[in-house]
């Protein structure tokens, strides 16, 4: 089989944070898989096919590429952001796994991409400057229960928080319940970033204490920051605060 | 003041991982400012000064840094991998803090870049596939019961884990101790990647189950991947193996 599947982050939206590398296998490929609206940052051009599908069918789609490249076709499976980082990666080596053994003989190549935390982090400063945890607040696939424990064990190590797909149509209370645990576990002052639709046309990025944190800030084009209990503000004229965390904690 | 101070990662080491974005940036710049073998990364051009400086130094480059920007130089600071994640950025707010209040009204702007963590885990798979936690093991501006702490809670939460800094010169038994923790705390089976040099000529990728671990597997160029309990190992004939975090964990 002289087919491949390139697992390709497309970084959080701007086309000057797309790597030479994902570009040139994008140029390279036959066939482009992924959901709509990514595969839709793909220009057309002659040779190229491009297969769009909606959102939570992961593992069709995968299967659907694992089976391009078995017929010898060269296809990337474009993601957001990186593809490692809760999104399409996983769902493709989870079809891999669970596919013909001879699925095992491909190219499968990974390119990583700038994903969203990373460039919400730059746009407001450096507020992942220490340790910190990446947390997916959806419960499509995993239980609620999990994610709470996961939240106070972050809180409890003092780390610094990024989540991903904080608010959903299909749970709209979810992300209030999340704040309400954090006002339980952390100071009123605490700072937390909402940072929406990061380097596209329609960002917004914006501060506040947690105490006055509400769960309509976030939807789901918005990246949540949540600073450790050191996280600082620097206040600056007629420009937006920098958000940093310290690399220092005192002994 | 027309200077400005622009904080740019670099990525892991492969040229094709810097973004157009930080490429333009130095393109433009009038200085640029740095760790000896990453402004050795940026090409030599005429009106471009290039200002290189040894590890440890973090606070006094940023002065500098914002000093030339006071005086009117487009200034850019690089970072490996991405600067806001154990790099630069910090370091620079926390100089522009503490720093003349005119500072303040410099632009500066940090342009994200591939962490080091995400180009390991694109080589490996996708071990961080699912929640994850990145962890900094120097204990050089920490105290090292916040560093034991973080690891236990990490675990607790059965998190992937990314380590940065897992050896040193200075900390030969740092890393012995990391692995003794994860011994009394997780399964032997668990899988932990050795990503060393990621995307350079020197790159080596190892995975091990943590029963066959020793801290000679990690030195300075090496980023740690501590899987969660469900990460697993795809065999390929004749190639690598895939890990991966599944996305999904059951109820």
């Amino acid at each position: 089989m002289s087919g491949s599947v390139t697992i390709a982050g497309l970084g959080p939206g701007a086309e000057s944070l797309i790597t030479p590398e994902v570009s040139a296998a994008l140029a390279q490929a036959t066939d482009v898989i992924g959901y709509i609206p990514y595969v839709a940052r793909v220009p057309d051009r002659a040779g190229l096919t491009k297969h769009a599908s909606d959102n939570r069918v992961e593992i069709d789609r995968s299967n659907h590429a694992l089976e391009l490249a078995a017929q010898g076709r060269r296809v990337v499976v474009v993601s957001s952001g990186d593809p490692g980082v809760f999104a399409m990666a996983a769902a493709v080596f989870e079809a891999l796994e669970a596919g013909p053994a001879d699925w095992r003989n491909l190219d499968i190549t990974v390119l990583p991409g700038i994903t969203a935390m990373l460039a919400a982090a730059a746009r407001a400063g450096a507020p992942l400057g220490h340790d910190f945890c990446a947390i997916n607040l959806s419960d499509n696939l995993k239980p609620w229960a999990l994610i709470v424990k996961r939240l106070r064990l972050a809180v409890e190590g003092d780390f610094a928080c990024a989540f991903y797909n904080p608010r959903s149509k299909a749970r709209p209370e979810g992300f209030a319940r999340v704040l309400e645990i954090f006002r339980e576990t952390c100071e009123p002052e605490r700072l937390i970033t909402f940072a929406r639709a990061v380097t596209t046309e329609d960002e917004a990025i914006r501060t506040v204490m947690l105490k006055d944190a509400t769960p309509e800030m976030a939807d789901m084009r918005t990246m949540v920051l949540l600073g450790s209990s050191a996280t600082r503000q620097i206040e600056r004229p007629g420009r937006a605060p920098i958000i940093y965390t310290p690399r220092q904690v005192p002994e």
